[in-house]
């Protein structure tokens, strides 16, 4: 039994020391991020049997990812890319204060994955997978890659998944036009939606009161539970007809790269485990509250951590 | 002559880079740290003529610890554990911002020091010194620890030095209970007494208004000088009959371990220079605050920068 | 169906930067060591599916182990030991150039693998593995630990595993005597026995012609397969009755520390695929060689590496 | 054409770890820094055709210095010094949080420059350049330097530049009178003061309200331009009778050494490109408060962030 | 005047610590290198006006090179291609001591540099330049990369320059049959050669005695000079009918990359000066040399370095 | 009692990482270095009570040097130079492989110890000194350190010591000829003399057979002992008449600064001791071949690592 199952790109994330820019390093941090891989890697923190499906160049730096990732306990089941210039996805971060502010450099064109379908992947996991996760970055990837994700997200629920979906709009891999029409072949495969408000608005055109945001998106597309996030000012899921609000846990924040795919991985940790979807809440608010205070897009937390910041929760302070 | 002597153990403190957490360091920073040798730090960085008396393994590893301690100033008066499995304590320190929080993972069971006896220390310097100090961690590391501590105190006082004694109650190494039992046997040994207010609290049964506590605790016990401290409300004295009360100097905090001891140790350094309580209370305050603005547990601090802490103490501000 | 299962101690190893001396050091390189993960991790970088039985401290340095172990790919089946002191063994490793040499300091007593028993172990993997491996640092660290290692060599083989024991002797752990009758105590349940020939002359009383050695110890022990490893001058085995010798592979050395780990890893990861004696020779010959190259105890090798020097192999130059 | 050449001072930076003191060090940043470089690389990041000035030791550490200014963009005209014990000024920087504070220790007594005259450097650029700027420090280095000064603004102006001069006074150089006789032999010769508002006060006596102190200087000496900047109140410029207020802009401060320059830099960068005054003023705000988040004197930032905080200036709050 | 112009690809080198495999490294070294680039900072380095012609991506990436080369004195005339998805080529180099070797990943497909024309890129120093260089990785790139190639040494040739073309054969960028195809396009155009005699061989077919290898080429295409490179056992350059040989001079070689480029670079340095044929063999070998103990591509050495070397030349061991 | 007494410059070492160019570093090694506190070091490590006598300027730079000699057990005896712009010297070593060779680039002028007088030096320790040792570097420094250094020569014989030096001839302070002057006046104040053959002959026109010089040298300036240093061909000692010869320790050379004086460090050590002067000669050979495994000119060495050398000593080749 693999309690969560996710599919999508993880890249090569360099940056610099603090203050240092891109222009001038001489020096990389090497980390790994990717939303889905992000998520397993939370879920898989707090817990859960977690695999992650992709492809990757058959290469020392596809190698790379796989290491990080199973240091994290995911089971990483790849395809592997053997042509000679198959790539692998990389972004610069060069992390700023204001007024300067972060700035990320993609190199991800033409990335393996790019390719993938869904014969080539082992699947074997989708088969007793309980919960099954993508996000909109994947199918903005290639349309290959966004005809796998259906077939992916179908095939798990037919095979009694549940399917969770997070519309993660990149304004860089494509329009909101292009955006829409992707995320609208996915949502009849998606039981959980989760979408920034800010992403509803831009892309599906829906802004206004979040209440009805989220009622509006299940009506439309029959979603069991709409999860929408709201940066600082904390997220509410409309399930079973019911709203429920939760506001962020305050924190120290040293890097906020990874913050909404770990408040993804403690949601979906948490309902795995039969968890309703209030405390589902609160494990995804505390997730991504601790994940702030460590470097890298990794939520590296254990569930006591989370379960003391639910506790204390006191500090779920609404700024 | 020496101003002061100490008595304590020192741990190796292993801490790896910001934002990274113990569970995925492939890099620690070397510091060194302990109570007793942190005052004599403060103190030896302040003009004092300062010792440190323990028990270590007879290793390169602790020789860093004599190696560090003896970079500042403070001569080191070690007795030698020959043997082949003698033990150092580490503890490894991983900062984090909240909600996370700094954690601590102590591996000290069965260091040397346990083991230690008064007749093995090289005591020469508690002759002619002026203060003599320990706290209340030794005698919580072993029987054996206590009886020394009490046997050292002793000598010094009839030697003709001031003692202090710092409560620093941990519960990680024993009980409220025992604690209490363990401060009683000593404090009839003692001059100068410090106490956190939350430890006079919760070993002493000791709550209420400070000022209160202080006159308890100087009545019961006999004590010369108490100083009560209380974090960011600063701290007071009852010296003499009189209540001195001292705000903290406010600090920009890049590592706060070692706060205290470096309030003792500027606190000394200016009783043992001949300065007034209040005086003295300046001075812990500011060297408290300069150490709070500098990496690892020790106060590499001038007595100018004190000075000019203490004269433009406007910025004593409590908060 | 696992190929290869291993039991064993490993060990947090710190070490400071080239050319500094453990006495002023400031920074420690954090890695993770032991004989029997060493073996897993060579296995599993060749391929095979690997598990590793242990017992750690449940903590973060005892997660520190299994991130580390499960990057190579290494199934880690872990005893975890809830005591609030439970302690994870470390030893600080300082390269030193001749004259000066390497030293170790270990810091490994009441380790929490010495209270190890074999119920509290997650065994499932035995059930079906191919190989299982121990060497004889696990009997030396306790009575408990050496019981706990016949009954899984028993149980393993009960199973229908082949079983492999490296005599890997600790002068620091235990004289020749006490190891003499510990590995007689556990050669009753083992296959495949590897010996440096050192051991076996300080331990088993076994100089003099290495072949000769081999022979002895098959008749007396009934073992299917004796290899003997001599250092710079390769190694031999003893199997079916033939002798086959194997020189090294000359290497650059940047790290000698696990040099035989990765020899037996990389023996028996061929083994276990079905290859020759003489073949698995090769593989762990040419494991050792590369993993010299690389920093740590881990063979950070791929498959193509070992295939490529044992095919180049006239660098197999006996020195 | 050259759009802007600066003369003066750089020094080798050299400054310990975060939270590290000097006097413990193990490690020192080298960087480069220097009043009129900084303008220059200020100046060149956002497009200036800009060259620098000076003299320099023959060796490596002269290089370097040359070497960090040209790798961003700066034409690097130095007349070297082949004495075999020309000296490079050197600084000590150590950041430090309050109430420490950062100290500085310089080391730049007899640095080669002090030596400089106009015959020995190669001054081609002047001859068409379109703004010449030095600092206070030039002439507080040496009677020599201030000699060197004057020749230079005064051959550029000949040649039909526009003179910049920052009055910059460094106490531990020289005294306010000794400066106050420096700057008004070099007054006839600047069309452009930038000047502190407290060394207005400190060095020339002209206190209180800015607008009186910019008339005051303006009339006296007739400049042509005249910036008064006053730290976190921001900036005033008087030109063409006309009083320009500008705000600064907000910034997390990582490093705030060199902001000064970088307000010089962006200052003339904007009118050299025929930007008014209020918008030169807006240029060197902005190119001040993105330098704060970079480490470092200089002022790694493209025009494009320049163009933005100005665009979104808001932010432009005055604190 | 400008001595020398190159033109070519210039990439982003990522390295590991070493010791460290790509596959689990969490640091890189960002160094610059391309062999083009290469040859120019040797050049500037030995006193050379020395520019590179090239294209690359209009972000901090690019800006990287550029950065880089300038603080060696180099002239950096870009064409900067605006796309939002133009890439820079990055190379992953992981040194390995033997019999590992050292790794090389390119992931160079698609940079910028394959859609160069001679149209965009700023030629002005090529119009009188003394030398004009460009190697055999430059037409591998693309199509159009080749045909910018012809152009380039063409214009240059007619503007009075002499060429020079290094065949830097590359087979993971094109095969033999390939690249002797791209080379013969351009030999027409070339007055000095450059050939490895393993290069001569495997892409021209010419191997035999390096003495006839330099006559036949030299005869069937024209060239004013042949140099014929071959690693430990030195070079021979045949030059109006003579043959000049010179060794090597040996190294502690911590970095061999670049090597070849340095050597180029320091023959080409001394011909632009008028230096004969073997003083310019003998400038070369020296850079060569030096350079092999320096970290990274460039050939970070001086004249006065490089004139040591020839003058104590009796370190020209023949190995 | 102090066993040994020196007296002597020591500066700052600055050093880029292995295989940068000083030209382009951006960090440095901060070490600490001088042959007098070398000595005293090597001489604390192996159990000497050792004091170094100096001046200093009252700086953060200057209490650099003295918490690195103390951390080694020396008592650190300095003057302060209180003046604004009193100097430390500095030293930029940048290490190099053949055939570059490492570069060292001195900023020493001016230093605070080029004034030091002996009534300033708090010379307490010279009163019951058993050795004082300086070298010819300190008159060298200055007239007045000149001076110095004969007063302190002449007090410590005075007071009953053994005085000894070692040429230390620098060719980048002063020529032959002065500093064979310098020499002349300290030799009658010296009792043991030891010269680098080298020296010898350069400064003291002594060449030919190293017998034939120390027994020139004793007899014309009637020292007690002469030593004569040839490098890799070890060192003789004229003792009593008697010829000692000793070979050196073959050592893998990590940072060859500082070997000569862990050799005199050695040397004293065990003469201070009562050993003989061949077995002194063991243990300076022993302590200087340590030495060049350890970074840095500090001797960072126990008395068991030496003893271990000497015994094993058959490594005592002869290169």
């Amino acid at each position: 039994m693999t309690d969560l199952v996710t599919f999508g790109e993880t890249m090569l994330r360099l940056s610099p020391p603090e203050g240092v820019r891109l222009e001038t390093a001489r020096e990389f941090d090497v980390r790994v991020g990717g939303a889905e891989s992000n998520v397993a890697v939370a879920a898989a923190s707090l817990g859960l049997e977690s695999a992650w499906l992709s492809k990757l160049p058959d290469s020392p730096l596809g190698r790379r990812i796989v290491h990080e990732l199973r240091g994290y306990g995911v089971e990483t089941d790849v395809a592997w890319d053997g042509r000679e210039d198959a790539r692998l996805g990389t972004y610069y971060l060069e992390p700023g204060g204001e007024p300067r502010g972060t700035d990320v450099v993609y190199d991800r064109a033409d990335a393996a994955i790019t390719t993938v379908s869904a014969d080539e992947l082992p699947t074997e996991s989708l088969r007793d997978a309980e919960y099954v996760y993508t996000s909109g970055i994947t199918p903005a990837l290639s349309q290959q890659a966004a005809e796998t994700s259906i077939q992916l997200l179908n095939a798990a629920r037919e095979a009694g998944a549940t399917t969770a979906f997070d519309l993660n709009y990149r304004s860089k891999l494509w329009d909101p036009a292009s955006a829409r029409e992707g995320f609208r072949a996915l949502f009849p495969h998606v039981d959980v939606l989760v979408a920034a408000r800010r992403d509803a608005a831009e892309v599906l055109g829906r802004d206004g009161d979040p209440v009805e945001v989220a009622h509006g998106l299940a009506t439309d597309h029959g979603f069991e539970t709409v999860v929408i996030t709201r940066g600082d000012r904390g997220s509410l899921a409309l399930h079973d007809g019911e709203i429920h609000e939760q506001p962020i846990y305050e924190a120290e924040t040293l890097d906020p790269i990874g913050t909404g795919d770990s408040f993804v991985g403690g949601f979906l940790a948490r309902r795995a485990r039969g968890g309703s979807v209030p405390s589902a809440l609160e494990w995804g608010a505390a997730t991504a509250s601790l994940k702030r205070t460590v470097a890298g897009d990794l939520a590296a937390v254990t569930p006591a951590e989370v379960e003391r910041v639910v506790a204390e929760g006191d500090g779920g302070i609404s700024r």
